[in-house]
């Protein structure tokens, strides 16, 4: 009887899109306000999904309680009040678009999450643009 | 050409997390704030998405009216503004978690609904906590 | 590495439940309230998702511009403001049901989407009744 | 000790803005899209707002099941599923502007409530445009 | 030059409205699905708003994170997962109603918040009723 | 017969608390997470409030079309995708709290908006976060 159980979250960060191989006019042309050389920044909120069987003893799937903890160490404290490109590692050499963020997200509460459960990642950007991973 | 067919409703209601076969001290420590003697409470919103063919002659998967009428008598008359433990026969012996809950509603449901549809439930326990089944 | 992008979007119209090939008084029994002769309306919010691989040159699995423009060129200047069954194409012989409304965006989209892409429509008709296709 | 208390309501309608006293030319230009000749519809979200003093044997400024049904019988059932301009006496004459409508609503629950109470009404024609009335 | 700054919050209790003055019948007549013997709960948002003049040093009204810890000492530990009836000083004699709940957390804050602010709560018993004090 | 209208609008920016008549150990301990030096942004919603007298030929108080172009020219325009502190005139030498942003695009739009209207600016910084002037 598996059972998904959804926790939101929610961080706020600067970012910008560029890719260094390309010129600036490209970059200009790809990314339009989004590669403002003096950032910009966004409301991100998160919701983590995380699928198992229910615990008859307890009734859950997973003790909410850690898995915020969890979000909260591994997501929060990382990502949030942070410029994403020059603050964090996992942004250096990667383009902090919605759909990266997303999957580095995913891969780090991958690495700490019991490998019974099942992760789904889904990242709004603004209430109108959002993004999910694994499909 | 199969679409789903999702209706919110919404109903409230006390509950506590306990498990009669631990210790109280155990219970505490698994359970937290929610295992409070005194109950505490959540306004539940309920998500439930039926799944079949249109109909070509009236446009629709299944008549919304009758969707509505039936989570109002079984899922809303059952459960809104009751203890769960308390008032209601399915958490008599079953812990009322956002899981088993959102359990207990696709079975009384599906008990109703004909063969021919697929049903899915999500059910918020708060608008950071939700849960989903089945996956 | 796929990833699925969501973009919302909003139209507001009006439109009738009538089946033709029927009497008046099973059209009232049917449809109730949304079979009006005068119409009424709703202001409809569209998630439009398309699911691909991100391109490692932008990070971005889709152009959200190119995405937002035609999903404005489309679906917003096709449906927005409009009487569905008087004023559009598509409707003229089609029930406006929310189920055949989201159908058709989806038609109407999937021709101008490069095949690499899923693409999935969810349509609110109101915040407590809305539809996906496919499934 | 005076307390606000306020309760949602919701209804969907068509309406066309129009100026009968007008040329065609002349109300395109005024009221675009908002005049299209085969209407068009909104989901209206309403908040009644009844100020008063809390009545020290129930807790309560009114009783919430009592301004429930005032609004069902008064305005949902009014305008609900109905053609603003055509199905009612209201706007025969008068433009449905969210702004016409408000005030309209607030005279009709006005002349049932009594007299101890203050009354505000908020209309959302959408999301992101709205009305007060008084002021 | 005043600027109102307003913070949400969030508590989920238990609760029951009853006058023990009165018959069974009388308080079953008045409060209805709300005078549950075995309780009944809320999700309840608070909105807190903090009015004063702009301290020029700081751009800001008020210090937001001292807010949040006063509104999470004073009403979060208070009320969160608490029976409002059987667990608070509050209540012991005072129905907790959604007009009373409100008047307690300003009288609470009140006393703590400098003389310099105003002070102005909206408490929501769930998303469709909600209350306002002062007026 | 004076009604309130109110439009929403989006921006989102990156943005820095500092104040450089301290020092950085100051504004640390003043502004937390809020003083990275490298920025860190929000999705900014806004509510712009305006009211006057219903116009009897058109039923409106303020052209809808008009004030949106007005938001879009005057704030969209001018703070969607920047840096507040870097890329703007109004914020070089003012802390851009969300206070001060709200009182300065209530300047920026009283300037534009004729004498005869009232104006209010809400301005969400995070959904749980916001402010209000004039008050």
């Amino acid at each position: 009887m598996k059972v998904a159980v959804i926790r939101r979250a929610h961080f706020n960060a600067a970012h910008r899109l560029h890719n260094p191989a390309w010129t600036d006019e490209r970059n200009r042309e790809v990314f339009g306000l989004c590669n403002n050389p003096n950032w910009h920044g966004h409301n991100y909120e998160l919701e983590v999904k995380v699928t198992g069987e229910i615990d008859p003893d307890t009734g859950m799937v997973v003790d909410l309680g850690w898995l915020a903890d969890l979000i909260r160490r591994e997501v929060e404290q990382r990502f949030d009040h942070k410029n994403l490109n020059l603050d964090t590692e996992e942004f250096k050499q990667l383009i902090p678009s919605a759909e990266n963020i997303c999957v580095v997200i995913w891969r780090i509460l991958r690495a700490q999450l019991p490998e019974k459960y099942d992760l789904h990642v889904r990242l709004y950007e603004t209430p109108r643009n959002f993004v999910e991973y694994p499909v």
